[in-house]
């Protein structure tokens, strides 16, 4: 097929539009209440290219909470700083357990299968704590950066509820401080952890600051690559093996694309050397993923014949 | 990167030359006696591009123990027979444990996380046991028009070897018809999967063989696809989450294509759209793939900078 | 309390009539046709004190298929054969997971956690099996010997019927095959094991042949031990804290005497100094044990005060 | 035997004689600085009978840390407070994991497996804090009143060291309220844990404050029963299966007593019906249970005769 000539736009108000009659489906994550107000009609969709066409439908420009979305840019945060050092406390391969499992922890002595499930993450905010003096203002300049939307925030009120409700993760960190693999303090680490997934961005945020992973870890507003191509491929394939909770093989395998989703109901994917793109209904599936964001990407890389493979 | 330029065959050439260091490293598989003797100094490699161009290094073309490659072969026809009814008994998500752990299958009621898991693979098995009058004789004959060679053969003294140490697949077996997972009798579809496993091929056979899954499907020796466009992403996202046993996420990021290993030290891996290509060591690594056919592939992405991602 | 003057005959029929309204509930044992055939409505008790006065209740001397309760004869068996080493290859730890669980196995690298779970009765069987050149009569007769009854015989029917659905027990004695912690054919071990377990005895037989646990090893048809009273002390504290699959704590708490239960609806327990009894229910609550007999004996000691606590 | 004329006195100084030479072997726990400065030259015992006779030796009047052993005397508390109401937070069967275990927790959805592993006592704590205006003092006054001494202490020094390592257990309480079953504030819980367990007791205390789990709950201090018989014999038959953390099965099975156990190197056992006795030597074995007193009270038992079984 020819790349050049395809109509990202009509693809994207196509899919919007075949996938509206799940409009309202799904339930929004109730554990946080924050989030469990937001209506489940949203749905919006964006699309950067490498040549920096953008292209969006629906709500792509209203801000929703990321959540674990803000994984990648934290794991990104701690590559730069640490590089391969990383993989000494957290492990890169794919989970058979759920997101926030503490099982696979005790048998593996502390270390976290990788850096998306929850446990990985609050390693690596571990690690961006003792790197930096304000690890918070780190990660927003680095996000607002990626984005070039330096109207990006922290949501406080999202960041409050989440760390009431933030239990199972306290368990886990004290649970790997007890092996020796949190330096911090607890509550640091949940602080931060927290005040991470509560960011707000909108699709068109996000697919702008996942393009450098599109684009071999170039990105158009760093002078320097934002990562080598090498630590690049590593982020995407961590991404195709383990970007969608316990969905993970069942999304490689609809839609063929190195992806991140939160509870917030976004989800990222990349089809390396072609684009960066973003979808987000709130509504969830019973495994914490957008309902429509999944149908809709499905869609799209079905009719378009668009997959890594 | 101009793709029509790349110099296939220099750069085997140089892969294989910078990782002579490893000839005779690792071990040979060792609770297979026949597959214990191979001499840890082979090694080769092939490559077809989609143009048909083959290109190969070394002891391409000797014949070797394929051993869990062939699930790719069982599965794929499974999938031409059953489609998508082949997930109601057997998974599509990555296993977090060994490939032959009964934990999962146990917490899982019986239904093997994926095919490529041993216990998938004896499911597999069942359902071609249950689709075919001879299927010994269908892989075979499936396998010999992939590879374009009609003396491809099951080593039947590896089988033999193998069947004699398949007490932790029978157990597989056994715990899974205690599920009713599996219709026909342990004795059979352990016979079988030891039969598939022991099939011989040479690089060039598997780079082949494997060329559907670098092409959507097609395969220039059958007139219908092998697969359907969407059957073969599915594969591919398989084996790119789940080729290479726990070292899956590992080799993911560090090589980022599909692949398939086996025991016998060969591994296949597919660049969609551009080529498929076989490696053979029999030396292995500790998780049981072969430890210069990872690091050949590594180097061979790493310098051609050719990668899904 | 005076322990001269128990009214045994009273107190058993007592406790019988006061259990009258669990009279046909509860489910037999499903998984084996032979044994779903049974009517729940049977109930019998037999006890017999160290001075040899017997006493009965109900369906005391009909034979029933004693299933797991003769896991204790052939424990008892492999301790006076080989002694102490018999912990080298079987745990004598409580297990925390079912009955017939894989991942205690798994875990624990093929050594089952203790003789009364499936995996721990199959290694004592593979034991007697190298031990005895005719094992099946060697038990047997060992059990007529302690029951004074040479009318004991194997219920062939529901050994056959055993063995067709042994896929659990069969994976399990592969597996162990596979850590090397069984030396004989799966097969022969699956067929002692459902032979021992067919053996069908009554209320009555059970309560003889029980009398040396509590008679500190001593049993008045042998001229020797039948234990010493270092390894009587051993098998009731193994009954004790796993004679009842997962329910062994709440029996315990419960009742608070040593005992041991089978599918087949049987449980015998023993006050060691004073008693050996036997109930028998074939209705089982959804742990595998008989509803009425555990109630039966939770009585039984309730009323009488009689304990080890 | 003529349990009136046993000479406890005579048995005792035997006992401590023969078990010299593991005078000084071991390790004193090390995770809690102030427990890891003890001599592991220490040894004590002290036996009091059901007429109030009293015998001891060596060290039986040194405080020591009683640490687990603290758990008899709060699940005791709430028990008296909450009766059977108590299982419905927590289980009574045995545990197969180490006592620390999350896996378990996971598994059945945040209810511990029985109150002597960390999780289940953790529990218990939260169910006195709700109960009680002050609990630490309440557990106070019931130690000192069961043990007659009112000089009896919380050893601050061992709360604090003991709270700074606290780490899984904070994840275990984390972890439990993430499932509701923890009403309190984490920290509050912890508190109370940390406190509970660094009373300071001697051997004398201790078999003192047992002496109505020998007794059917009648305590010569209390003018009502300290626990019902019921409630008593529940007691014993928990301590019989779950009191020696992973080694319970080990100790009913040589011992034949029920007993607790902690870290401190103290062990507390029960011959109801006839004496209660403890046993102190800080030098623990691999699973953390005193070296020296297992072997005196495996040695006193096998001697005398004297056992449950």
């Amino acid at each position: 097929m020819n790349m050049d000539t395809i109509d990202y736009q009509g693809l994207l108000e196509r899919v919007c539009e075949e996938t509206r009659p799940l409009a309202g489906k799904g339930h929004a994550a109730d554990y946080i209440p924050a989030l469990a107000e937001i209506s489940t009609d949203h749905f919006g969709m964006a699309l950067i290219d490498t040549k920096g066409g953008l292209y969006s439908v629906g709500d792509a420009d209203i801000p929703f909470s990321i959540q674990s979305i803000s994984k990648v840019f934290t794991l990104t945060l701690a590559l730069r700083e640490l590089g391969n050092e990383v993989w000494s406390r957290v492990g890169r391969e794919p989970s058979g357990h759920p997101f926030n499992s503490l099982i696979q922890l005790e048998n593996e002595q502390g270390i976290p299968r990788n850096p998306f499930i929850n446990a990985g993450a609050l390693v690596v905010a571990d690690m961006l704590l003792e790197a930096h003096p304000d690890p918070r203002d780190k990660i927003l300049t680095f996000v607002r950066m990626l984005s070039a939307n330096n109207s990006i925030l922290i949501d406080e009120r999202v960041a409050l509820s989440e760390k009431r409700a933030a239990h199972r993760n306290a368990a886990l960190t004290h649970f790997m401080k007890s092996f020796g693999n949190i330096g911090g303090e607890v509550e640091d680490v949940l602080n931060l952890y927290c005040n991470h997934c509560s960011i707000a961005m909108s699709c068109i945020d996000l697919a702008r600051a996942f393009r450098f992973l599109a684009q071999k870890g170039i990105h158009q507003r760093f002078e320097e690559p934002v990562l080598t191509f090498s630590l690049t491929k590593r982020l995407n394939s961590l991404m195709m093996t383990s970007g969608l909770y316990n969905e993970s093989g069942e999304f490689a395998y609809r839609v063929g694309l190195p992806a991140k989703s939160g509870v917030g109901g976004g989800i990222v994917a990349v089809l390396p050397g072609h684009f960066s793109m973003a979808a987000w209904g709130p509504g969830l599936n019973e495994r914490g993923n957008s309902l429509r964001g999944i149908e809709a990407l499905d869609r799209f890389t079905t009719i378009s014949g668009l997959s890594i493979f």
